[in-house]
């Protein structure tokens, strides 16, 4: 053990013993340097290493801090039941999720919607109404199938602190990470064909694979590390699994980052039984650690991950602006591409070329990530307050969503249906799995900006979770 | 025969044999009426047909002329050579026509780019830019997944036009008409199904076909009436089609209008095999004639038939934003649609809808509609001027493309390649062939505002064809 971890853990466990109490300064950096015989480089090594795990909130010239009631809610268990390829269904209750139109009066806490009302956002839409403006031939025609080879060379430089070094040549512009993950899919499996996939997983995703008639594997995936490595191997030792599709940063629904030696380790297992891998890294930039972790993709040496993104997530979902960057599937991801859409409208991409070039999406990260750090706090903070006690919650490492599991008996598709007086809408487990697994669980989301309206709804939710499972006993 | 076609074809007569040369005025209606007897209404419905069919020119307050150059060349002929079943090709030469960013200076004489700069089109870019400027949930956040349904009101109001009552829900706005084509496609097919098409045929459907794996059935097509019915009898006989795809009014690429009663009668034979139509109408409102012609699906009575339309020919490609009426096959296209792109992007939706219902949706028309006929006349005159005697043209009702055929040794890539110095790039006539027929063909488009270096650049053409035309000799 390297001596920051060692460090580290000596200080998880006085705060777990409670010597450190919620909102208590932590020793400084220089005093604990002295009284364990160690750099200063190394008690920050470690500091960061606690912060990452949610043990210490660094303050600005002040130090690092115990974050506000540390005591934990339990995490999500790890789903162990007996994994064999199934076709995936729960379209329905998809459906429902996404049929809700904007503007309409639910609060829609189960959606994947990032908080668009950011000031940080305006240079964006002056360009889009700048360029919408114009009656030029680049907003109005086509475009080329690849997408804008400006947007390209911005994103190209983007993926720079993800480790990735990937000429915009060999990146696609597509109509949000949908596509994106679609013709991965399409590129890399024919009807019929295994996907092994982390689980919970992204419902998308596993619709795609519904849609053009691939069978999901559903993986044990624990709550803070991710897809579990040995059930991965011994999955593509007993199936001729054709891809592993996974949000291994800041993942979707559970919020955690697959430790680096993981990602290392994920990628070698691919290789050695030749399978492609999808990595989604819609939320990789929401990362609340800085610099944001890097992605499988950047140890791809031989082309077989198609890494997924968008801007859904960091910008505005509204923007239908995604890309991938497909490796030795460039080829085949261009005709689907093209199929598919033809090619990604032009004005958002000109008006997100403009604004990353000027320098305008960098401070809107830092500004959303230290938002929705503050956000998962205070939301993990009422679920403590509000829901039953037993409620398991997820530590999110980045990102703006929070799931939950209840007693195995509870039904998150009636709480749903209890919620529809109080128009609030939550996201059921269920759909998170292939086989309709995790119906105990639901994701929250916590990127709207926290105030007691929020607060209010989620104390109604809790209240009704409680209804429920004392009405089932 | 009913008394117009026959005063119709009396005056077409005397048109073909000389009477009235190229620019003349016609009789006016009075004295037709009284010449023949007939009321006066007999007689403007002939005249109307004698417009369909190119045969007289309407000039406002001054009656009907005969348009200029009427000596016509000869028709394209219809492929007759055996069809059967086959795994689409061509897909090299397809990603070279659209792998030309916007903005190059290459003259892109190949691509179905309608003339953008129409003042008409000016109020969609106030419409576009004030909301662009607004920073509402409306525009940047996820819509619904069926549409916005303010466009979808208006798209229902719209298809009033072909005949069609659909009511508004059973619509779904598309991300361009390829994703409704795409969506059409795999709704009603599995991989390794058969499809018959028109031939020649839209390329972004047969590649369609080619990436999800099912065969197209090419038939033979006439070029003034469209697929050859008894061959569609035969083939249907022949071979388990699932679905039949094709793009009855103002054809891509031939133009042609597809008489109304070819349509209910293709309709009947669908229905007696069982099959789906997939009919592609993105052209269909830029007939010439008005009121536009029907669609299939305006006879449809048990929602077989999937209609797929955009606004990327009657306003600009750039938007993204098409459509489809799927009739039964409403919940799978919703599935298709999640899986391909999420959603639509809401910003053009919204400024589109805005568009159509402040009225400047039917003056843009009626400008394109004149503009283009008076193009294709003039192209058509080029064409005869410039290129080798001997070159065998479209006769286009509609949209903006002419087919030309030439000798059937001639190689129209080849062409495309001897261009390149002069920038000038054409549609070789082999992608709109699933097998790579026609390549002694080529698409041009004449949507942009004829010019004298539109003129020249024909002209470059026409001496480029007779020299390849004389080496091979």
């Amino acid at each position: 053990m390297t001596l920051y971890v060692d460090l580290a853990e000596q200080l998880g466990a006085r705060i777990e013993q409670g010597l450190y109490r919620p909102g208590d300064r932590l020793p400084s950096v220089r005093a604990l340097s002295l009284e364990h015989g160690v750099s200063l480089s190394t008690v920050q090594q470690a500091y960061r290493h606690l912060e990452d795990q949610g043990m210490a909130t660094p303050r600005p010239k002040s130090g690092y801090f115990v974050p506000p009631n540390r005591q934990k809610l339990a995490l999500p268990k790890i789903n162990r039941s007996v994994q064999r390829p199934v076709d995936v269904s729960q379209w329905d209750n998809v459906l429902e999720l996404i049929s809700i139109p904007p503007g309409s009066d639910v609060l829609q806490l189960g959606r994947g919607m990032p908080d668009i009302s950011s000031p940080t956002l305006k240079p964006l839409l002056r360009s889009l109404s700048r360029l919408g403006r114009r009656q030029s031939v680049a907003e109005l025609s086509y475009g080329c199938i690849h997408g804008d080879p400006g947007l390209r060379e911005q994103v190209s430089r983007l993926l720079l602190d993800s480790g990735c070094q990937i000429p915009y040549q060999d990146i696609v512009i597509t109509t949000g990470c949908h596509e994106a993950l679609s013709a991965a899919i399409c590129a890399t499996c024919q009807p019929g064909d295994i996907v092994a996939v982390d689980s919970p997983s992204f419902h998308g995703v596993m619709q795609a694979l519904k849609g053009f008639g691939m069978k999901a594997l559903e993986l044990p995936t624990d709550p803070l590390t991710g897809i579990s490595l040995e059930a991965l191997e011994l999955a593509l030792e007993q199936w001729p699994i054709k891809a592993i599709q996974l949000t291994p940063t800041c993942n979707n629904p559970l919020g955690y980052i697959m430790p680096e030696a993981n990602k290392r380790a994920l990628l070698t297992l691919a290789q050695r039984y030749d399978v492609a891998i999808i990595e989604d890294d819609v939320y990789g930039e929401l990362a609340y650690s800085y610099p944001r972790p890097r992605t499988i993709k950047s140890y791809d040496d031989d082309g077989r991950v198609l890494l997924c993104s968008s801007f859904s997530k960091t910008l505005a979902p509204g923007l239908r602006v995604g890309w991938i960057a497909p490796g030795r599937y460039l080829q085949k991801v261009l005709h689907l591409k093209y199929i598919g859409t033809g090619m990604t409208a032009q004005l958002p991409q000109l008006a997100l070329a403009e604004f990353i070039e000027s320098g305008h999406y960098e401070p809107h990260l830092r500004r959303m990530r230290s938002q929705y750090t503050r956000s998962r706090d205070l939301m993990t903070d009422w679920v403590r307050r509000y829901f039953p006690v037993g409620t398991r919650i997820s530590q999110p490492h980045g990102g703006f969503m929070l799931w939950l599991e209840l007693d195995s008996a509870f039904d998150s598709q009636r709480l749903n249906r209890a919620l529809l007086p109080h128009k609030i809408q939550i996201a059921p487990g269920s759909i998170f799995s292939a086989a309709g697994k995790y119906r105990n669980c639901l994701r929250l989301n916590y990127a709207a900006k926290p105030d007691a309206h929020l607060e209010e709804a989620v104390r109604i939710v809790g209240a009704t979770v409680a209804q429920l499972l004392d009405s089932d006993h």
